[in-house]
């Protein structure tokens, strides 16, 4: 496993790889691995010929207020798990070397990017699109793989990539769940016990809430959702919605193709997560 | 010579020729090919061993009252000039295939995109810039040729290059002009004679100033630019500014990089010029 810190150097690298028709993997993470990342990994290890995972905590995406500073680096644990993997290229650039002082260009996907997340955290895809755009260029990707928990994220790399051409096809991969149902994210490590608790109801109110539209209406279902979300100890509410798999717009029926999406704050911690709650059809 | 209308098709093509190891040069245009044009055309033939040529009147790139629709497409005169100058593909694209209804995606290059032509031009350097990061997708191009008369577009693009890490590198080009000194533009097909005369003080005037700087101040060269461009018949002034050839900032001094960038509107018709004023030093 090579560790690589300059885009220079991977771009080189990957360009050969495309030339020696090998089949390239990307793994975009931010680091603090877990088994949700793993899962991407081994995918990519199975599908392609290459595998490379990018460990890079991206301040564009971050807003002023939010957790880039303590957001978990643990590199070494990382790196070991990369190992274990079979990853063959662990791309950790420094954030100067993916985001020179002087850097002005921004990929956005208009519309897509307010809704949602996006009311809340202003810039973020914006930020997400651009670093994503850039690793593209850099690794040349066949694939590119990302997790269904951000939802939102992958419907927008999907349209970004169609938009824009890219060769690289987006994989997305399902959410990797603790037992409690909890889904994994490296925002997990900043619950403490009490709050680990309250985590837990997030997917267990979703999970009931696809039960109940079998049996309810869809808008009571949805309520109900709400409801159990805000009296969650520690909660507070960034949205819970009901959208449309492939546009994010939002959806009163159960139509065939809706998601049911959660923000919502555990204490000092921001969480996701969704559930499809209807058979998709893609677009 | 082929001739291609459809992505998928351009972006194979050029990808077996990427595996191959053939250096592909692009030059995209808008068509109503010209000398200049030429000129960029045969310096792609000489330094690439694969050259694309590009037409395509981008509708994004057009404001609601710009001349999109009455833009000259002479086509099949286009084809004749790439067939004879020894271009390998043309790509023909329609405007849906290039920006199907729901596309969503632009590329901005923030603050150099609202300078100069852009406090004019809302929206047009997002379309230029999000449509040439679509045509370095498609092609894989090792080298794309732009022409100094679009300084700013230039300038802009390099930029975008730089932060989103494309492989492609930029070959600016020397404007090319007509005996009297007129930049060569597809725009210049819509002059009629008198305006012709008219848009030939353009150039004088930047080549006056030139010389006036090295004898009187920058500013009273300048202000006399100024002066001269708002007294040519049928003129009016969008902008007529020294600027920094590197972050496109107003320059009041004979810096190492300036450049005397204009333009201006002939009757119904808008020009830009450019004229290097002082050596430039590359960022």
């Amino acid at each position: 496993m090579k560790i690589i810190k300059k885009v220079s150097e991977l771009q080189k690298i990957a360009l050969k790889h495309l030339v020696n028709k090998d089949e390239i993997g990307l793994v975009p993470t931010m680091g603090a691995l877990h088994e949700g990342h793993i899962s991407l990994i081994s995918k990519s290890v199975k599908n392609d010929d290459i595998t490379i995972v990018s460990i890079f905590v991206n301040p564009i995406q971050f807003g002023q207020n939010e957790d880039y500073l303590k957001y978990p680096r643990p590199l070494e644990k990382d790196l070991a798990i990369c190992k274990k993997n079979h990853v063959n290229y662990v791309f950790v650039p420094s954030a100067e070397e993916m985001f020179p002082r002087a850097n002005r260009t921004r990929v956005e996907v208009k519309g897509l990017q307010d809704l949602l997340c996006g009311r809340f955290r202003i810039n973020h895809f914006s930020g997400v699109d651009t670093v994503v755009a850039k690793l593209f260029n850099i690794t040349f990707a066949d694939r590119a793989y990302f997790g269904m928990k951000d939802f939102q994220q992958l419907r927008i790399i999907e349209k970004m990539v169609k938009d824009l051409n890219f060769r690289t096809k987006i994989v997305p991969c399902e959410i990797v769940r603790e037992k409690s149902g909890l889904a994994l994210s490296s925002r997990n490590f900043y619950l403490n016990p009490e709050e680990k608790e309250s985590a837990v109801l997030i997917s267990k109110t979703l999970k009931l809430a696809k039960e109940e539209i079998k049996v309810k209406s869809f808008s009571a279902a949805v309520k109900n959702a709400v409801k159990r979300i805000s009296s969650i100890k520690n909660s507070r509410i960034d949205y819970v919605e009901a959208v449309d798999f492939n546009d994010l717009s939002p959806v009163s029926k159960n139509t065939k193709k809706a998601v049911l999406a959660v923000a919502v704050w555990i204490g000092k911690t921001r969480l996701i997560d969704n559930i499809i709650i209807s058979k998709i059809v893609r677009e």
